[in-house]
């Protein structure tokens, strides 16, 4: 597979740069800025999709500027493999008595505070906090100003022990009925140790509708994970979507799993507490140790980070579905039972049944391990549920699909290997793009040695910390931005625009309504010669 | 890859008859039997092999005539397609009045009597049973001739419900500390409703024990199925190795879903209270009945089927190993975590280490996907587990691998996938014989369309019921047979010498001592031309 297998587009006019300006004059156009730069070999149209996406836009011309200045670097090949070395703190989590991980004051003060999604559609949440000395208040107080607390959901408590720790009081509370697009304020715990939060809705389920997911993958506790929780944060990404393997607990020994598995409860809460963070399961919740007689896989994950499943008829935890804004999110389990007959796949198989892309028309996947990875870490380990289901994922049009689970960051083409004849990955429109994210910042440090040469399938990889975020704009277009951890600073790095994968085809856009037509016409010119162009993103 | 890349042998010598002939050479040895006809261009030598293996000689004759002569009908390629067609009872499942699901007279009878291994090395049974009635007694009395009991067993009782089915009384007993290869009578429940029963323990742990096991896969509960039990309760095979899918009920709805695994229970406690049968599990015990409210997975199924996975240090009784004579028994589960860092990836990983050939020369698994399987039916659905452990088979040598789930019989060569230059199957002299068994009679019927042409791997395919027995005959050597279900006669079909691939190596044998000298010298020239030859079977 060559670049202009890819892009349709001569090799010659293909180079990393000239991929980038094309993104740009993309971007620019949607969020109707002036280009510094039409490169006007492209034979852009001059139309521009309205709309009221001309906020940011200088950030956005800088971002991209700076994308295409780096990118510069890299070698002309199909896929970069970035040469960028940076300095990194050292792969060891910051002690526990550092303020990261400090309890809150006052006796039995909620702590661990984090939220996630409660509902299938939005509209409530799943507010999860651990009382250290007795179970105390299982309420939570909600209100539409601070301090101000209209109504109060009653919740459950309990603990568990893991080998020789035991657990605190962990409540989980389900607030629900809430409006959409609203902020709500509240408070959990009791007297003066009482601590006050709060959260926002998303918008009504709405095709059109704009929303920004940070996506974070394999954290831990170190002063990586810091900067790259700080960056995330930054970002005013809405929501988290978080791609397995939390604490890194597991590499602890007897009762310091459970305390480790503690101070990252306190050391995510500032983002945790306000944002919903999506769920999905990696190998190191897993916490398989028969020489402590713990050999029931997820335990202490599954006691401590509750998701929705039933909402979406999931059996389990560890595989469900929710809607949010624009967005339909899978969230698979890598490490249960998913080949034909099990209850993830025939699960999964009425989930995607069920996605509306009238209604939401991104569909995204999230997985730990990653079905396309080219680095020599896990290289292959998703094969087994690639075999079961990437016929789906392209028959079904997945926009993207974030994984996590190799610790260094790499983008994929739209390719699938789903085809009899052949073994090998090829171009495939219906594919979705393959994104790993595994660089938190945890522990174990930076998987950086990719493979080579980079596989035809591999669009750009560095072995960086960071994070990704992906900008929603309408039912057409979402920004997407991976952004590394730099010198304690947070630089975009890899980024493009996302075509969306139904909307995004002709024969869907000319089915529109009329009062879309506008934007459509805008959107299918512009779209004509970079379509392809994309597919490569 | 063609006949003469498998054997070795030019391709003129290698039709299907001259195999057998070959075949029938050695096995005729083995057995110290006259051949009926030793092609001498084979140059065999006139060494035999000593032993007190003589008995059912005129049996194997006969039986070893048959084969080559059904054989000679098959086409002249490197596998072959049985174009056998049989008669066949409609695959429905046998009334409920029918008198092989009667309940056993007397109140609260003991009925679905069954056994199986209860320890690591065959020197214990767990033995279960059911009382519909009420709990009645959990104790079962043993003793070395009939009607005489020496020592009493305590176990112990438990029920559950299943949707709108309530179980009787299951009863699980472990009956320890026996003695090796001794028959022990044994008595469970109360006054003139208790039923006598025997069981025979296997030989000490020992290189050279021999041994017979019945294999039987997807079973059910059809006329076909009755054939098929009955046929291996003729073949005094002394333990059954069941690959999954045991009875079909969760081809029921509600209440008879709990019924039918109960009738099931009386149809198999013909052989099952005496002989024990190693269970496995197949999809048909995933029983994921959202519409009813039943989501666990294998509810009905571990209820009813103990196994003794704590004596392998497994954490779940999916997954376990036994060692049995000369056996060392892996039972894999297809249907739940297998990937890297999951539990039975991890136990297994271990469990692979702990195999001593030395004491158990035969290594064997059972799993239900089958790995290499070239029907229509399910194609490709092993290939998920195979991409993880299939390396591990071949570093290990696993001799074979018996899987179900294909409603058809079919043989592989020795073949492996595991190079990462390629993704087609090559020989592999390391590698297991993969057979599929899962032709047991059940009512969904035979799979009876084969991928055209056959594949290379294939070595023989028919659509037929019926089931395979293996007997070890020493650590070198074990005769294999699998027996179609025809016209209500048990007919050998495909049989072939199974060489055991630790013992069969040269540099193995050549570290022998001196007492095994003479059968070594015996084995390793009589092997020296069948060798690459016997790989293929």
């Amino acid at each position: 597979m060559t670049a202009s297998h890819v892009s349709g587009l001569p090799a010659s006019l293909h180079p990393p740069i000239l991929r980038h300006l094309a993104l740009y004059i993309v971007v620019a156009k949607i969020l109707n800025v002036t280009p510094l730069d039409s490169k006007q070999s492209l034979q852009q149209p001059s139309l521009t999709i309205s709309g009221n996406l001309g906020k940011d836009s200088m950030l956005v011309q800088l971002l991209l500027l700076s994308s295409i200045l780096l990118t510069c670097v890299s070698n002309g090949n199909a896929g970069v493999t970035s040469s960028f070395i940076r300095n990194e703190w050292p792969s060891v989590d910051i002690p526990l008595d550092n303020e990261v991980f400090a309890v809150p004051k006052g006796y039995n003060a909620p702590q661990q505070v984090h939220i996630t999604q409660g509902d299938y559609d939005g509209r409530a949440v799943i507010i999860s906090w651990v009382t250290a000395d007795e179970p105390g208040s299982n309420q939570v107080r909600v209100g539409l100003s601070e301090g101000k607390y209209d109504f109060v959901a009653e919740g459950t408590v309990h603990n568990y022990t893991f080998y020789n720790y035991k657990s605190g009081y962990i409540h989980q509370c389900l607030v629900g009925d809430l409006q959409y697009d609203t902020k709500y304020y509240y408070a959990i715990g009791d007297g003066d140790s009482s601590r006050k939060f709060w959260f926002k809705t998303p918008p009504e389920i709405d095709p059109d509708a704009s929303y920004k997911f940070g996506i974070i993958g394999d954290l831990g506790q170190t002063f990586n994970s810091l900067s790259t929780l700080k960056h995330c944060m930054q970002t005013s990404a809405q929501t988290i979507l978080f791609v397995g393997d939390l604490s890194y607990a597991d590499r602890y020994d007897n009762h310091d799993v459970g305390v480790r598995w503690d101070s990252w409860g306190r050391f995510v809460e500032p983002s945790a507490a306000y944002q919903p963070w999506i769920w999905s399961a990696g190998n190191h919740e897993i916490e398989y140790f028969p020489h402590m007689g713990e050999v029931i896989p997820f335990r202490n994950y599954l006691h401590r980070y509750p998701t929705p499943y039933p909402a979406s008829k999931s059996s389990s935890p560890l595989w469900y579905a929710v809607r949010r804004a624009s967005a339909h999110i899978i969230v698979l389990s890598s490490y249960s039972p998913f080949v034909k007959y099990t209850p993830q796949w025939r699960w999964l198989e009425e989930e995607l049944k069920r996605v509306d892309r009238e209604k939401t028309p991104w569909l995204i996947v999230l997985m730990h391990a990653p079905i396309y990875n080219s680095n020599n870490a896990h290289f292959m380990e998703g094969e087994s549920m690639r075999v079961v289901f990437e016929s789906w994922f392209c028959q079904y049009k997945v926009d993207v699909i974030f994984a996590g689970h190799v610790h260094a960051y790499e983008r994929s083409y739209r390719i699938s290997n789903i085809r009899p004849d052949s073994s090998n990955p090829v171009p495939d429109k219906s594919a979705p793009v393959y994104i790993t994210v595994g660089d938190g910042g945890n522990q174990e440090g930076l998987a950086n040695r990719f493979r080579d040469p980079q596989p035809d399938y591999s669009a750009f990889r560095e072995a960086s910390y960071g994070h990704s975020t992906l900008e929603i704009k309408n039912r057409t277009h979402a920004i997407y931005h991976w952004n590394r951890n730099d010198e304690g600073k947070r630089v975009p790095t890899d980024s493009f625009v996302l075509h969306n994968q139904y909307w995004g085809n002709n024969r869907r856009r000319r089915k529109l309504k009329k009062n879309h037509l506008h934007s459509v016409v805008a959107t299918l010119q512009v779209g004509e010669n970079l379509d392809l162009l994309s597919m490569g993103m």
